[in-house]
């Protein structure tokens, strides 16, 4: 929830007044997107979102991400595209800030996930997936398993204010992800945060996936690891085995795993739990008085965590581990 | 800058589905609005406001909002106007919250006014009193003279943290305004909080006002007291006689002043700006950490409030005193 850059109404008419979007009728700040500044822009043309990209986005990554959204958009992925100044660019400065302006799209996000939307979306990524395949920028995962123990260690001295026993738990689980991570899983371009508020629906169809500032080059079985996360454990914590059947079953319908990549999901899903308990956990002891936005519990994901340790077999996620029964 | 309350999309479609106003295709909580949670809602008949209205609105001042409002819309204010359900009600429940979707306004608000803005106002304000005129339900500003002292009270232990010196100051002040307070000033539905961010222009024409969760009865020329101070100070904290002037002609030709209302103004301006003060400074000492909403710099309205005090003559408002020299 967050707006941190304000642009005055003159401004913003001298930046639209760069693009063929005639003029702005509308621009309120919305309180989505945790990094950025985004504005739900109203022209006479139809509908936009302007985002401000605020100090977390590191400015040389924005021509892969604006980039890969055109790419991807070209292609059928319903995510938002970049808009062309008259100028050609997509990217410029307003307030100070890059800033660029981006398609609208309708649908709502699932407060509460449902089963067939959890398979619409496993197909989808493996559209995503798909199409990022000939995508010539790249962008190494800035949170992957090497990111973590300089994470950790920036809180493993007060780990324990949260939950007592918290920093051994993360620290032995370290050890075990940085011995066994794998290395040779099929890899391209992953959205690498496709949270419920990153996936729209309207009238119970899949119609956008948005906020593409986490992408970056990495195995696809350690995106589906994150939405094995992100979407198949109810609120009280139990994980929803049909959700996850349904999303890989539809995901593997498009883009059939190998055995590797089968096999490599529990630990993947380890993984992906500890990068959310990790970051969660330094917003959570780094949090500024007064900042917009309300950290999140880091322990929901400790919970997810301790699932995937238990988990023996890629059967636990819904999934026959046998790569030729579908 | 705020949504407290999350509506989910099933809640969302339910509760839309008792308008005639189709589907739903993107409600996304908005950035502005500090008091209420609101959504820009956009169905496939067009886009309206929806608010949850929280804590600080009295539910049962809810009526006399929603009734003022489409009371002025229909005599031409340009505000929005409260849907009616199918069942011929405005108000009802969502996310256990009383809420309302009101008409969509185009515009954007100032982040800097201009001098011709604030004459627009001005005669868009005194349109809204007269419409306002006969308005049949009333509710008293619980912000007025006689809320100022157990405000100030309840923060005058800790004034002086803020600028030392603070709480004599505001107790000698409150002495004044309490003695000298007009009574019988002509009086009718006033707006009471038209700041920039409540007041939308489209290219260059005045499109919208609103937020009216602080309307009351009240003397109008304690709106035009407001309007003072929230309009005619530039960043620096000068007084911008240009602004006042174009204000308050423009209000003059349309609903002419009393000379009581004239000779009162000074005292007024030093009203507005001491409850602003007081507000801003409750808001200051008793900020929750972790809170969505930034609070407003107090001292802002010590200096706006020692202005007022310096003036003699409502010359120093731009305005010949003389009744008849408009």
């Amino acid at each position: 929830m967050a707006v941190y850059t304000e642009v005055s109404d003159e401004e913003l008419e001298a930046f639209v007044a760069q693009y063929d979007i005639a003029r702005v009728v509308s621009c309120k700040g919305i309180a989505e997107g945790i990094e950025n500044s985004n504005y739900l822009l109203q022209t006479e043309t139809g509908n936009y979102i302007l985002t401000l990209y605020e100090k977390r986005v590191e400015p040389a990554d924005l021509p892969f991400f604006l980039g890969l959204m055109e790419h991807l958009a070209a292609q059928g992925v319903p995510c938002p595209t970049p808009l062309q100044g008259r100028d050609g660019k997509a990217l410029r400065q307003v307030a100070g800030r890059p800033a660029a302006i981006v398609s609208f799209l309708n649908g709502v996000w699932p407060r509460r996930s449902r089963p067939n939307q959890c398979g619409q979306l496993g197909d989808a990524v493996a559209g995503l997936h798909i199409a990022g395949s000939d995508f010539t920028l790249t962008r190494p995962n800035a949170l992957s398993v090497n990111a973590w123990r300089p994470l950790f260690e920036s809180c493993a001295g007060r780990a324990d204010e949260v939950e007592p026993g918290l920093a051994d738990e993360i620290s032995a689980e370290l050890e075990v992800l940085e011995r066994d991570w794998p290395q040779d899983l099929p890899a391209g371009v992953i959205h690498a945060d496709l949270f419920p508020d990153n996936v729209f629906f309207l009238a119970d169809h899949l119609s956008g996936l948005i906020d593409f500032y986490f992408a970056c080059n990495d195995s696809f079985a350690y995106e589906l690891a994150i939405l094995l996360n992100a979407w198949c454990f109810e609120p009280d914590g139990q994980f929803n085995i049909t959700k996850a059947r349904l999303m890989l079953a539809a995901y593997r319908r498009r883009r059939p795993f190998s055995e590797a990549e089968l096999k490599a999901l529990p630990l993947l899903a380890r993984g992906a739990a500890l990068r959310f308990l990790l970051t969660r956990l330094y917003d959570w002891l780094n949090h500024v008085e007064g900042a917009f936005v309300k950290p999140k519990d880091p322990l929901e994901y400790l919970q997810k965590l301790r699932f995937h340790q238990s988990v023996r077999s890629p059967a636990a996620y819904g999934l026959d581990w046998r790569p030729w029964a579908i």
